[in-house]
């Protein structure tokens, strides 16, 4: 077995066919279902993955800071959505960015913001693409879709002059707390069911946005919604594959380490993975409260029966009957593989066991 | 009172009145202590701050990847400890470092990792400067002092012709899990009690090496030990200002954030500081298992009635009686700022509430 000799650990490892498949399938099944395909690309942060989310075309994305969608933009993608709510200062940003793209779509979710974009938009003669941010349950952020006030928010959206009204967008995060497909499918049907409700209330033509990776994966068919914007299926990851929204064989990254302290006697070793390398998400702890910061497995990604209990800036403390020696290499599989991605300024991309290229995610906001 | 308008957010302030404070307070204590002072650069990862750590000269430093050690090294410091038992494979990264300095010490904990040492400075023609890493109670690595095999592989070190032995290095990470000054002081009477007992027990003249940040802020001098290596203390944290390693005052960093979301119907409100802008680190949850992500404080830093309940890549959920707009600013002073300011390409260095430069730390491993 490969153990990615010229590689110095920690080191994130991205098997690019494992991305491909994982960008396929879901790519075909909003194809066949006939709405549209707009990935989140929050997770991996590059140019490449983007191309592979739709099969080499320059699609619309979703992004979650300027940064990846100034990336997307100079790469030729002409359709974003930030799907943050958009703060007032950052509507400078987000004219410069709209001047040279088909549309940059920015999230609202009150009068107040309705307000600062409209305002923003006559003093700089902008007219912002923008969707309304609608709760479907996760109550992060949005608009409750049953308070008369929302209604009222929607219609004054719809005859505003400043913005162009595009849509309303839901994102089921919630989901993420589900601890079976069961449970993730009726999450998605309240996802779909917040906008659809909403939108015939209404009764103008929106587009309903809907994603998120668990409710995007367990269905075989998008239905009651006009677009969809999973994100973290690209990579998966130890989170999505025990809550049920993807089999262990659809994890795509990984983090190499080396065992750096071997302890035998207290049947624990260190790897030189620590929070800096995986950082400290501690996964699906509503499933498990012991699950610990990643599944420990062989080269061949073959789990282990070792725990990271424990995790400093630079170690990672592993349980194990036996411990490994020093310098043997391990791959782990990461807990939520959007903030391990993010730690680094490079992924190896790998096929077949070795190195074939270096990717470079963009970084900051 | 300055809301800092020309920082977009989520941005990382440093306050460099306070990181001198700190520096000056720590280094002082250390000189008239008559003891090395060897500070650790991994919580700031800068040039600049490496030299304020020493009062302006280029002293021994401590660091946790290669990464910041080939900074300093480039910048004209001499003798560095990198802190973490080394991995074979990053020997000839090591050596490389060694030729260029006065020292470059190495950690070790094992007869294998000695052997590898050994086997590879014989090959190369390079005798590393060692230390032996001590386990005083925090089981992450290190020997056990007790066991007889640790006294044998000390001897082993110090008849080895293809090392250096400098010193037994150990430290209490576990001062990190204490709940009040008095159990941090009795966890660094076992930091230095176990460096020393060993040594006496040894009987040969080896540095002994200490520090963590709780330990070495809450002593009035240092004894019982020879070199210290404290790092958080230059920003200090939540963390730190809740166990009692410092005050409130201390605390040099702050995430400036903007309310994106308000939510007075649930009581809540969404920042733009999420977990990439924080990282997830839970704080002092074993002194309070409700802690939140960071303590919120308004642009005075005075704290607020507010929690950071949850996070999610791009979004802080706040809980809040009283949300407010959106478009406020706010600063949050992070759990654990070793792992925050690692989230960040560039710190804000402000002075009297302005911005008066800009530092990059360094990245990756």
């Amino acid at each position: 077995m490969n153990d990615f000799p010229h590689v110095t650990t920690p080191a994130l490892l991205v098997d690019r066919a494992i991305v491909a498949r994982n960008c396929d399938r879901m790519r075909e099944k909003a194809a066949a279902s006939g709405v549209i395909f707009r990935p989140h690309a929050k997770t991996h942060k590059t140019i490449e993955i983007a191309r592979m989310q739709h099969g080499g075309a320059l699609g619309p994305m979703t992004v979650s800071t300027f940064a990846e969608a100034e990336q997307l933009a100079a790469a030729g993608f002409r359709d974003i959505t930030y799907a943050v709510p958009i703060a007032p200062e950052k509507l400078d940003r987000a004219a410069k960015l709209a001047a040279g793209l088909e549309h940059f779509n920015i999230l609202i979710d009150s009068v107040d913001a309705l307000q600062a974009v409209e305002s923003f938009g006559r003093a700089h003669g902008v007219a912002f693409d923008v969707f309304l941010k609608i709760d479907c349950g996760y109550h992060r952020a949005g608009i409750d879709p049953d308070r008369p006030e929302s209604e009222e928010l929607a219609r004054q959206i719809e005859l505003s002059h400043a913005v162009r009204f595009r849509g309303l967008l839901t994102h089921a995060g919630h989901s993420y707390h589900a601890k079976s497909i069961d449970e993730i499918r009726a999450i998605g049907a309240d996802e779909r069911g917040a906008v659809t409700r909403f939108r015939n209330r209404l009764g103008f033509a929106l587009v309903r946005s809907v994603g998120s990776t668990p409710t995007a994966s367990v269905v075989s068919r998008f239905e009651e919604c006009d677009e969809v914007r999973p994100g973290n299926y690209v990579f998966y990851d130890a989170f999505q594959t025990t809550i049920g929204s993807c089999s262990f064989d659809d994890v795509a990254v990984s983090v190499l380490t080396t065992v750096i302290g071997s302890y035998p006697e207290r049947n624990t070793m260190i790897v030189d993975a620590g929070a800096l390398a995986l950082s400290k998400d501690p996964g699906p702890d509503h499933v498990d409260p012991q699950f610990g910061y990643g599944i420990v497995c062989d080269l061949s990604l073959r789990p282990q029966p070792m725990k990271i209990h424990a995790l400093s800036q630079e170690h990672g403390k592993v349980s194990a009957q036996d411990p490994l020696p020093v310098g043997s290499r391990l791959r782990i599989i990461p807990n939520h593989s959007c903030l391990t991605a993010a730690m680094y300024d490079v992924y190896n991309v790998i096929e077949r066991g070795s190195v074939i290229d270096a990717w470079s995610p963009v970084r900051g906001w």
